[in-house]
């Protein structure tokens, strides 16, 4: 089942977030019970090859991938989806121009400007009906603008409604920074929390899906009553980070030391 | 022979497509019967890195590379040159100003503002005179233009008169896009061959090399006759496919299943 | 349905033959009409990494995935295993020390010596089940041992009683250099053929599957006849060059040059 | 402070074990809290280019970096060392003979007969006095044995006696499979404890050291008290795994779900 | 010590100039005498991924990492930072807007725009304490514009007073041939030597660092004098040719051929 | 002109000697003054992939291809052939069966037993006739066994006897630990002068090529003089260390630092 029928049922998705940028890596965190798998651009190792060689382990563990790009870098929003990817997520859509670029790289015409190639996504798609894919890729693939700074939050009318946005993706750390000009990073910054809730309303109001990365567990609830149905995170550092801690602890107790 | 030196010879060349970022792979690839071998960076799979590693095999195998960026990359048109390419392919050059900024990338000053630093061309082509290579560079490399889309045909004429632009590329899969407004992907389209014609004689006339993505075939018998020399296409897709299915055809055959 | 599941239906199976360490390449070979795809080690350029990396997208294709493994290093015959491939071809098989030695890396006791360690195989192929996987790999997994020595006939009937040897793969080649004693190489040499011939006739009579390498398609028929049922050859180099003296050709037609 | 030192002053020691052969991956293992790294090159998919490439991020995490070759892969076991390992594993040492021919690939002359060339562990250690590392080097690492096969434990003497062993390196996996003929992996084998017991009594009474391989952490109290100092295990697949259970479990406790 | 401490103080930095994307060439050139390492994504070979790579074994030297980004590439700027870099160099800063959108990729709120994601670099600094990391970044991490067209030094006052650009790194070979409209190429151009030392002055004035590209070591002595601290070279195209000229020299002569 | 025309003319010849597993790295050293390239796979870290990939610069730069084996690892002696290389060097060669062993696997019958599949190398010669390659290969590829241990040294007549051993090569730095057992590491020791001469004599007059490893240049003069004529050295490292050493310290005279 695809992400966007997913969220359009309103199911709440788990996505893992990878910043390894390496396809074996990724095929174990493929493997584990998340819903979908980011691959990260921006922050994370990933790049141009790890994305091509990583889409392929999470289709292969019927998965639907999902791409960050680093900010501004729209050529590489054409090319996730040519690689197989189903959603792209773009950092720092501040203005409604970065919004039109994206759109334009993400849809083909005439909703945008994307061009046509999908060399690699087609056979791992099982697909080679060229009309059905140009007829139905706008509608399948999903474009998530990342709202994480004040002047973001001044433009979100009218990034919400450019045409090709389907959705937002709330970075809370950026916008914790955003928020106090600079002075604190805190994904669960009590302040920004109902502004972070006002996206979201405004978000699904405009008949987008809201995502947004979650740090610390307990904020995923919370999210999920704001109306966030994507929640992602779970890096390679932060669950290996967690299985070293887990495991060591519990070898420590049993030889008592 | 350099690719320019055949092209303004008139010569139709045939240049392989490689789509798979491996050097090993395009080193198979630039041992068949092609005049030259693009390495695509924007549908295909090659990365800096991959065209760094890739563009040695075809050197020695006495072809000249291509290289083909990603959508408004023209960082890598320059290190395209840089590592070693003979010309450069800018996809969605839709403006003028696309064309300037395309043409800055690949020329030396007083035409552009490429930066100097042949690090690898420069032993890779076996030269060691720096004046020489600054005096002969511009001439040398070449840098096409894709047209495939309306707002291209509208600016035409700027972009064959911006100094810089060495040629056009026809890409006539997103071109049948355009022209369909979104209906219909197909680069053989009847309904836009007068006006596929009509670029190649343009840019003819005002002494540009005419070069166009060829998928069928037959299509490359009137591309020539319209004034197209440069051929492209034959991607590992598609000679492996041909390959596979003829040979195991042959194999069934053999065998009567 | 495996590979033994489909040779024991005594079906005729076609190998694609990789020799592109790549998992990209090897990705759209598998994506053709091939029955499986074998990884060569000997010849071919795969290593240790690339068997690892491109045995995913075999799987991920619905394919078995065969390893050759070089001369004598056994060591990767487990470690084909442990990756996720389910048969694994050893060269040079020319004794019955050396079957011995062969089966012992690809068995777990008490038939063989195979080391416990699935790491990667068990999510590739799905499985969780430890107690399932030692009851049954000995039986899913297949050695076959290469015949294409002097050496290798004479001992052909202790190889066949190996304990643990599924069956053979005659490497014609190699089998012509010796049957003339370096003189020549001709996989299809007439002198062999009955020879050939006689390999398949015992190995089947000893319940053991038979495989073959094919450069000639002609060859193929004879070869079912003779009872070779696993047939194996196309690699990249094979394919691509078939593909592009293809595709140039009919460019040429069309453009009658 | 080295494997040794702290092996000889009797500490328990925990070694994660990696099985993703790349070193990005690596690097984020070692700043977890174990006390050194295994890179596994039989069953994990480690390989010459990944170990190579590894050690340096253990080292720089200032941790000793241990070695698994591949069954009968003596060669790697100078390799690794020349990387800059500290230690080698070496799986089924079953006879005197593996054992020898292990040692000798592990020490200079006259204890072995290890090549000179310690190109990359120069550096990587911060040394350039040849005559110190000659001098040093065979006391300095360590070479473990594995004991995993009934065939090991009846030249367990012998093995111990060798020249050149360090320690033994106790397989529970694949002694399980050999306790019961094949009949179970178990590595917590309740039968066949004692004789796990055993072999560490008389190893640590021939002076050696002492190490096991750990699934179950429960397993750890029991193999310190038999006398096993160094506890490996910890793969990223385990820990990858566990880290996503609690995150994934966490995630979906806040949310209800 | 940072770079920016030992610029404040004043001292003359040597960094080599990387220009192979592997770790391990970069491993061995970082424990070479020099002060800090570059590697070089504009003209030489370094990628995201090979970054990513080689400032693991820079900082394990114990040296500062710089990274040079292609030209308008500041998405890979803040990149370069999060992977641990402790420096990074733009090319062609032409305008105070090209330098206002370098600043605003190199530092945090709010000073600039960069967004929170110091994965990689937070456990290679040995560092976990989010706000401190915040709360020093801007001041630590260095930006340096590069100065090499006319059109640079006719905005050379307002680049120098743009708030986030730390240095400016004049590029000798791309200045005499914007100095010579295009005539020559040489770093030691008498004629441009007076502005190239006045960019200096004017820059210290403005309280900036001050960096320069040498290729000729005579032209080092001058660049100190002028003001310049930072002398970047030494790449190993350049480090091999002239050992390799010294060894087979010393060869030659000793055999006497 | 092959090694061998050029070795049989009695010319000496300097190889270079490649630890760095990145074709890149080789790339640029293939372009200095050497007459051929070693790739290490003994103590340097080139691997199957990087000899593979490397042989294509060092054949592109118009060199023979060398390759060294790690100990008993006479699989890749074989594809170290196939891949393109003229001639494999085998370390610890230290009896008649290892000799026989190497032997066997450097040549096709009815010489030794090396299997047919020149994939890589043939179309990297240029080379398409099958028979011509059959007929040419065992005189045209090189095996050069090394001594470097007082076994060798006894077992040197049996070696030099036998059939495809085309000449021998010392490694004095393991000769020097043999010649002290163990008490030293010194290419040069005095103390075995006489016998390293002496193994060339004897070579020599068994119509061997003789090869030495040479660390300090003067040996070089001394080495000619005995009768070696392929000089290998210069390793990556050594050239970069020297590399840096004379420009750092250029760069500090001439800024008076």
């Amino acid at each position: 089942m695809s992400l966007r029928t997913r969220l359009e049922a309103d199911e709440t998705l788990i996505s893992a977030w990878s910043g390894v940028p390496d396809a074996l890596t990724v095929e174990i965190v493929a493997r584990q019970g998340f819903d979908c798998v980011t691959l990260d651009m921006q922050h994370g190792g990933h790049n141009e090859d790890s994305v091509l060689r990583s889409i392929a382990p999470v289709l292969a563990a019927d998965k639907p991938a999902i791409v960050r790009i680093p900010v501004g870098r729209f050529d590489m929003a054409s090319r996730a989806l040519d690689f197989g990817a189903e959603a792209v997520i773009a950092p720092m859509i501040n203005s409604v121009a970065d919004a039109k670029a994206f759109a334009e790289s993400m849809k083909y015409p005439p909703l945008g400007g994307r061009s046509w190639g999908p060399t690699y996504a087609f056979p791992r798609h099982g697909k080679g009906d060229h009309a059905e894919w140009l007829a139905t890729s706008n509608q399948r693939t999903l474009a998530f603008a990342m709202i994480e700074t004040r002047a973001a939050l001044d433009a979100l009318d009218g990034i919400l409604a450019t045409p090709g946005i389907d959705g937002i993706f709330l970075g809370p750390s950026d916008f914790s920074i955003a928020w106090t000009k600079g002075a604190k990073v805190d994904s669960t910054l009590e302040d920004m929390m109902e502004t972070v809730g006002a996206v979201a309303t405004r978000a699904r109001a405009a008949g987008k899906h809201c995502a947004i990365y979650i740090i610390d567990p307990k904020m995923a609830g919370r999210a999920v009553k704001m109306g966030y149905r994507l929640l992602a995170g779970c890096s390679e550092h932060a669950l290996i980070a967690l299985g070293a801690k887990t495991l060591i602890g519990n070898i420590r107790e049993a030889i008592g030391k």
